[in-house]
């Protein structure tokens, strides 16, 4: 059972494919699937939602406010689960604390599942594959115009300059949010760092590029039409690459090669993840704190993709395995503050002895 | 207690102002504001976050894995609750159950309070109503480029043209889309709806706009910059009007204006609903199910704004008293099937002995 808004909660839009703002009520029972709502729903999801029964709680409200009390939804609810003799619930874990003490209040017993909630959502179908290939390719394009600026753009003063102004992250980011816009995805936060910026996996980037440093160039759009997420990174450099740097991205990009070969039904998500991070000790690149910053690898491998950005499985510090037909990410990287950050990602389905990989844009780092 | 992701959570950012799309845990006590999360987004948080003390949970990771075990967020919070020993949590209603059930099984004990959670939250501070103020602005200007269009439209088999091509509801919201863009704010889901798509006020509106028929636009952007909503709308009609829909206009005009004058310092949200509701029925306007569907005045009067586009305080079958300060639309509506939808919705902060009205565009139903 779920009660949540399919706008912001993938599990439920994965399991009726209607698109809501406000919470609505999904279950599962005697292998039937339905959606309880407002009446102002009603129309809408009849038409659009894929599932046995749509059933509004108008009436049931309207039992409760004929008694003179001000229902919530659990009051409803309950008077549908009575009828039909439901007494128990499996949740998800996002599921809220205030409908699950209410429900338990009333008498139900409500647990949750662990995450995945839904297996099966991991299991790319071929339908699912293309929508994401799609978002991915729409992320190359971006990319393609990303490079391109870079590549047209002069050093001055240890900065990037294009058409006599100061080539910022922000600006490069607005050409980018202008592409998406146009092709129907939301792209909202691309980042765009270079030096130390690109040190914090996490900052968005801002101010003017600079020259001679690597910059870190994370794009991942969501297509307004299908929902299902693309993501890919690479790493430039305008102007001149110093050996270690040179060295960095190498290695990064050997070790994005070690995971990728690693990838195949069956496969230890952890160990891959350990296995990348040991070939990274083993070059000689430390991880762990430096001067308060923590410094070196310092995220997971990769992630599971789909209608969520991060979905099951994650490839890093925690259990999972990988199956054919899972999307996700590899995408190691590098930072030490003073040097530059490195990050290359690529976004593909792990099929029986291998992986596919639905990124096509070529790695170099000098451009 | 907080665990949430403040992109999604707006009474978490109401309480940080930290904005992040992974979950992170916020406390208060001792009369301290605390975040607790992932080393990754620990720099930003400490420039940005509005609270007391950013603490990583990175230490109390590292001494769950020294032992082996595969942390999750509750097992590393649990470390920090024990050295402060805190025992009890107050959590909001959305407080996903799977941290509730995990913190209870540990020993915590684990309630939540009823929205609004943090009441002042629907009390807006002068900066604030400009914040709105300017997202509506935003939303009035999108109004006018929309009736623009609809003015200089030709009607032409009974549907609206512009350029010799049909002006539909998806070319208009394209129009809006690119303004919003550009602006700097997101407003994917505007109504644009004719003939009977608008007695279906969730109903987005697709295809060619009807001449001769009211033409409801319900505009709601949210900036980018300061994440507060503004919400529009007006009805207009192409063509002439019916003596009944003349009528049906000015009577949810009369009816916002009556919602309007009852606005004040301690009104009660519920009663101020109930007059519009009687206010409707006394000029004949009768509302129920007709043919199988909902028709006449079928939502609620209005609601709060804010960081949230729905909000506390709700103005409709619920129990709320409304305060200076807070936030609220008024939007009475009539829908009928066969003859057409009809909206006025206006934004206002509400006085001590009225309401400001931060809402100008005019109400003319025929343009």
């Amino acid at each position: 059972m779920f009660i949540a808004a399919t706008e912001t909660d993938a599990n439920l839009y994965y399991a009726c494919r209607f698109l809501v703002s406000d919470p609505i009520a999904y279950l599962e029972f005697q292998g039937k699937r339905c959606l309880l709502l407002s009446e102002l729903e009603l129309g809408r999801a009849r038409l659009e939602a894929r599932v046995d029964q749509v059933i509004s709680l108008l009436p049931h409200e309207n039992q409760i406010r004929a008694t003179g009390k001000i229902p919530n939804v659990t009051d409803m609810l309950e008077i549908y689960f009575k009828e039909k003799k439901i007494k128990r619930f499996v949740v998800p874990g996002n599921f809220p604390i205030a409908h699950a003490d209410r429900l338990r209040e009333k008498g139900f017993r409500v647990s949750f599942r662990e995450d995945p909630f839904f297996p099966e959502r991991a299991l790319k179908t071929e339908e699912e594959i293309q929508k994401i290939a799609a978002s991915q390719a729409a992320a190359e394009e971006a990319l393609s115009l990303a490079a391109d600026h870079l590549r047209r753009s002069r050093i001055s003063g240890g900065i990037l300059e294009l058409g006599g102004e100061p080539l910022t992250a922000e600006r490069l980011r607005r050409v980018l949010n202008q592409f998406f816009f146009e092709k129907g995805y939301q792209a909202q936060n691309t980042i765009i760092a270079g030096g130390d910026q690109a040190c914090d996996p996490h900052v968005r980037g801002s101010g003017p590029l600079p020259a001679h440093s690597p910059i870190v160039i994370d794009i991942f759009p969501r297509s307004n039409d299908t929902r299902y997420w693309g993501d890919i990174t690479r790493t430039f450099l305008r102007g001149k690459a110093s050996p270690e740097i040179s060295k960095q991205y190498r290695d990064v990009q050997r070790a994005q090669e070690l995971g990728l070969s690693l990838l195949r039904d069956g496969a230890d998500g952890m160990a891959l993840h350990q296995a990348v991070a040991d070939f990274f000790k083993t070059e000689g690149w430390e991880t762990g704190e430096q001067n308060g910053k923590m410094q070196g690898f310092i995220h997971s491998t990769g992630h599971g993709i789909g209608l969520d950005i991060h979905e099951y499985p994650k490839i890093g510090r925690t259990q999972s395995t990988l199956k054919s037909g899972n999307a996700v990410t590899i995408e190691p990287g590098l930072y030490y503050f003073g040097r530059g950050g490195i990050r290359l990602e690529d976004t593909v389905v792990v099929t029986q002895n291998g992986h596919r990989n639905l990124t096509r844009f070529p790695k170099e780092l000098v451009i």
